[in-house]
């Protein structure tokens, strides 16, 4: 098999077959994607459905703690358990560049079908595409996972109410700093490790300790501020967030002072924000805490009338002020 | 609004927020989309489901007949039909380069809206990523899509049987004639316009006048002859085409003389290739005749036992020729 990626094995002929049978089907192998039909066709309990989709551009293709096949994976994973979905099936859609190294290629997928088996999930139907050299960089993934809904799951934003808590289920701003550092030849000691994750399994068992929980989010793009932001003008209600309760590795504190960041603004792929009432709180920590990727859950903030649609942070030293969304971009092609 | 894309619509911040809801959502506009949580919820029947996917890098974005929207709808809303599966709900992820201009994303936006209302499905879920200015070609889009499977529903290559017949649903050739048109500056007289359709209503309609149907296939890259070469050898059976039963275009045959192409090999995205029992046939033409997409159908070709794995072409004048699978590439970045 050539060692590079070429044109051809985007053409749907011998050189693509060659692809899927190599790489894609020992890696991803399972009984629903071994037919290679143009659609997989499974069962789901009864219930209702869940369907996500995420591009993935990420840059450097390789990370410390990371890459854009965890990256893939646990995101769209994510997107699903924190919409109350039990994520079961992905597809993924890759773009490779022409001459990427087949070797990169093997990584990534070997680093997906890792992700997706610590995750639960299958990946059941896929496609590659080949762009001419210079018309990508070296690749892009897309990933879109459909999930079991309990018929009685009701999350969504628009139910918080005065007097919610909000829970966050660890350090912010890890993902963005382990990019950061990695673009920049920034040498952090200890080092950051991005936080990618998918945490279906944690939430899973979370949303059946504490059902009513109102809303979940994995505060990727834009980190906890934006997250946070949405749901203020959604549910009509105000955020008043503690700075003594957020978390910030002293190294990720470090590298924003630096390049001029805020953790709040960075990217997370590997925890959940959770909007929940206070009577679940003392439940919904005993479960977090147990899990590894919970261990720094804590509560951060609570829901106010007072003004609607703001997001106010009450500074470790007393004072307060409103975080509202960036018009712009901290850090590009962060996922 | 700026008139050009920008690294910060891919931010997750303000301007992404103003891209999805002053050109998303008032094109694809539904219930299920509007709340832009992180998944979107849904009921089906009871039944199976049915998920695929397929990227889109089509070069160039408009061609005639068609453009990169209306592709990426109907190819995704074609591999569900032809899996058996109704199409129902679809995900969009766009990889957009930075310095598109805006109105080329709204006018594939358009595009994308009215196939989907054309084949009844509805845009669910979405996701939007920004690269750097030659990073990418202009823009490429994910489409996933889910559809309802009826439980007694068994398509499969693995059914097919010596005896049973190939029908071809129209004419071949014509999305890789209009795309190579297109891309070398090529004047055909008359116009040679893509076939990019989707085939869904007029499929389920004919899955349930002739049930016996073993398998459909939307023969795209590689062409009818890819397709039958995989069915030959997933079913274990030769089919035996019959080339004065094939239509083609005569510009389309024209323009393959001209560049040294086979229309047997170009990719269609409008056309399906079924294997059916002889005794269905009659029925199944009748419905295909009734359908504007489906006015040139007829049977092709048939399967027999007699050289498991080939694919073998009666030509016109007597003779016959095995043709196999592509190594390369015909054509690049057709769908």
């Amino acid at each position: 098999m050539e060692d590079r990626i070429l044109m051809a094995h985007g053409s749907g002929g011998k050189l693509a077959k060659q692809l899927t049978e190599e790489v894609f089907l020992p890696a991803f192998g399972n009984s629903l994607l071994a037919p290679l039909e143009d659609a997989s066709v499974f069962s789901l309990p009864r219930g209702k459905v869940g369907m996500t989709t995420d591009s993935y551009v990420v840059k450097p293709l390789f990370f410390p703690g990371g890459d854009i096949g965890r990256l893939a994976v646990s995101g769209t994973v994510n997107d699903l358990a924190v919409s109350g979905a039990v994520p079961m099936y992905l597809s993924a859609g890759f773009i490779l560049e022409e001459g990427l190294p087949l070797s990169t290629l093997k990584r990534v997928v070997s680093s997906m079908a890792a992700t997706a088996r610590e995750a639960g999930v299958k990946i059941i139907t896929g496609d590659t595409k080949v762009v001419e050299k210079g018309m990508a960089d070296g690749l892009y993934i897309n990933t879109a996972g459909v999930g079991w809904v309990d018929e009685r799951c009701q999350l969504g934003a628009k139910s918080i109410r005065p007097g919610d808590q909000i829970i966050v289920t660890g350090s912010l701003g890890e993902h963005g700093v382990a990019i950061l550092a990695a673009r920049e030849g920034l040498e952090l000691n200890p080092e950051v490790l991005s936080d990618v994750a998918p945490l279906n399994k944690m939430l899973q068992e979370l949303l059946e300790t504490a059902p009513g929980i109102k809303a979940m989010r994995d505060p990727t793009r834009g980190g906890l501020v934006t997250t946070l932001n949405e749901w203020a003008e959604t549910a009509g209600v105000a955020i008043r967030l503690k700075e003594e309760n957020l978390t910030v590795l002293p190294q990720v504190a470090g590298a924003c002072e630096l390049f001029g960041f805020d953790p709040l603004y960075l990217a997370n792929e590997g925890k959940a924000v959770i909007a929940l009432p206070a009577e679940e709180v003392p439940a919904a920590l005993k479960v977090l805490h147990r899990h590894h990727y919970g261990k720094g859950a804590a509560v951060v903030g609570e829901v106010t009338g007072e003004r609607p649609g703001m997001v106010i942070l009450e500074t470790s030293i007393g004072g307060q002020r409103i975080i509202d969304m960036l018009a712009g971009e901290q850090l590009p092609r962060i996922c």
